[in-house]
């Protein structure tokens, strides 16, 4: 088999942690495995850079230069990829590590968020011929140009999936300090267990509780690739949560998972005139701002007049209110709330069972919980509750669908 | 002007000292300048990861993998070239940063200790003629293949002399956390006098005492390009050393300074036999196993037999008493010394001077010091003495010849 192995920078951060690491690496090789090894920078190193560059800003240069900053950026995982050869190499295993260029990774020209555009494996390919393990540094990649770039946000994972896609990897192991995905978050609910397999639009929608252990993005990479993800513990020896298509699952649960979304507030706009096109405008406006808009629910009108909830994350809620200004004159209210929580229920055998939505309804109701708006999709359905609530309200549905057993 | 700078791990250490970099770099540019400049990485960083990567050996595996070192080694420089890359710009000054591969510097593949090989100038004058202040890694350079390589100790030094001679820029600066090149060391006598003009065969005499500010790898480098070298201080605006060809220097005193060698021993063979040839197959077992010989003194043979006195460094008198046993059926007695000091006066002067010699011994008599050894070049007369006489011997020679006027 040909194996993607990443490891993240909890579990690279001291020697002893890349020993851990290599013994790994040698456990997949030693099984008659190909491997090609992604690692991040050591925890913190990257932040402490960052935190540097960011000294020699000031009002009239707010950001330092992002170029640049992406040769600071690579610098960590320049030290962590050789050091793991090293590490390799010390216990007698043919090593060899590759920068992000090296290992052929082309991405475009948005320095510190570049998009991966294309991997040559020929490099890579004639190493592990050669019986070679291959480490890459993780979350770099270079223009065509051989400008250094970086990927943004849990760039490693996205490394490691794109180069399993591109290598055609039987498997993508990605290690990080937690066992794998869980029916729900075990801090909610310690009752949750942890999921052996789940398909990519699950995990896509379960994100709120991934992204703790990967970020949409690379969830959907591996989807478009067709990449069988694996999230495992680089610290324990459990099986970790198998990530892929729905096919190859083949007992599948009507539930998989319940999720909670506590980033979220609600807008509600009061009394909007009720015309056509009105609701497309105003959500047009949030969009040209990047404002990512989530749930929204429009009241039937009534005398000329509806009301329009919807929620957006918290953090956007000062930008969206300037934005609505302009709308002003069509509503009589503008009200937000950031007190809230959105509850979901994810499940791919929704699509094929009746009843879903009807027995979480009465979980709520049995719980005394008041649902403010519903969102329902082919395999997920979202509450948007108080926040207060929250809690409780996990641990009803997790029950109520015998995630726990 | 075409003016390189280059800029030591103490200099670009916090952020505060890579502002005041920032600043000279910015001063040399606002005089009309085209300026390069060259970093070290930050103090200490190097040899932190060093030791991080040396975690992995053992007794089967002493050595980290050369490859990856060079890797390892060449992060620190990647980020000191970006920060000060993104202090300038934050200044309002165009600044762009290059690795020593960007850069055009070719090297062999001999990695952790390689040779520059070519310097590609294209691009650096393109962006000098652009207007860029351009910032160069030190220290690190690529093969052809791409592989990144360094240089070896005192390489930011030979990246900057390397990179003023291929741009044919009018001088290269080397700021450290001294002011210059001394008459001798002013911990042993403190009337010592900075040298404003020295010869680039002067300075390579003065080696024991330079090395502090240059290593000599440096200078012969430009001396071959004809690079007008500076040694200045990155923290004071005094004007530094100017180390040059000997026709630049208007006045050139007899004697230029005082140069002090406490890492030699003296190898004594007794009573060997006076057969021709003997002394050079001696000499050719040592240099064989890379045994530095300095000085060498035989006594006119008697009875067929002779004494030779030589000096080693230090370090190196156990390997050199094990090569001479091979030769014990032809000696009598073999002694080591390693209470002893080297002194030497450097000066172009004295090639066309005479009683320079006189002088000195002189001198030595005067204080009571006996010279054991004796050798003499066109530009130095070396002296070995007792250990314990050395700096009465330094302060009597630096006032002979009257360098503190």
């Amino acid at each position: 088999m040909l194996i993607v192995q990443k490891y993240g920078g909890t579990s690279v951060g001291t020697c002893e942690r890349i020993e851990n690491v290599a013994q790994r690496v040698i456990n997949a090789k030693e099984q008659g495995n190909q491997v090609v090894v992604v690692v991040s920078a050591m925890s913190g190193e990257t932040d402490k850079l960052v935190q540097f560059s960011q000294n020699f800003c000031h009002s009239s240069y707010p950001l330092p230069n992002p170029r640049e900053c992406d040769v600071i950026l690579s610098s960590g995982e320049q030290v962590t990829r050789a050091l793991l050869a090293i590490a390799l190499e010390s216990k007698g295993y043919k090593a060899i590590s590759l920068s992000g260029q090296e290992a052929g990774i082309v991405t475009d020209f948005m320095h510190t968020k570049a998009r991966i555009e294309k991997i040559h494996t020929q490099k890579i390919c004639t190493l592990l011929e050669q019986n070679y393990i291959v480490i890459v540094a993780g979350f770099q990649g270079a223009t065509l140009q051989g400008e250094i770039t970086t990927l943004g946000r849990g760039g490693s994972d996205l490394s490691a999936v794109a180069l399993a896609g591109a290598l055609r990897a039987d498997k993508c192991e990605i290690y990080t300090d937690v066992d794998g995905v869980y029916t729900t978050d075990p801090r909610i609910e310690p009752k949750a267990k942890k999921i052996d397999r789940i398909s990519y639009e699950e995990m896509l929608e379960l994100a709120s509780m991934g992204a703790k252990v990967l970020l949409n993005r690379s969830v959907e990479m591996a989807k478009k690739l067709n990449v069988n993800l694996i999230t495992r513990n680089s610290f324990s020896e459990n099986e970790g949560t198998l990530i892929t298509r729905e096919e190859n699952i083949m007992e599948q649960p009507i539930v998989s998972g319940i999720a909670l979304d506590k980033n979220q507030a609600r807008i509600s706009i009061i009394d909007l005139n009720d015309e056509p096109g009105i609701a497309a405008k105003i959500f047009e406006s949030l969009s040209k701002v990047s404002i990512n808009v989530d749930m929204i629910v429009q009241t039937i009108g009534r005398d000329g007049k509806t009301d329009l909830d919807f929620t957006i994350p918290k953090t956007e809620v000062t930008q969206a209110q300037q934005v609505l200004q302009d709308f002003s004159h069509l509503f009589e209210k503008l009200e937000y709330d950031c007190n809230i929580a959105k509850v979901s229920i994810v499940g791919v055998g929704m699509k094929s069972h009746s009843g879903v939505a009807s027995l979480c309804f009465k979980a709520m109701a049995q719980e005394n919980i008041n649902i403010m708006m519903i969102g329902t999709s082919e395999i997920k359905i979202s509450m948007i509750i108080e926040d207060r609530h929250a809690q409780k309200a996990v641990r009803a549905l997790h029950a109520t669908y015998q995630l726990d057993q």
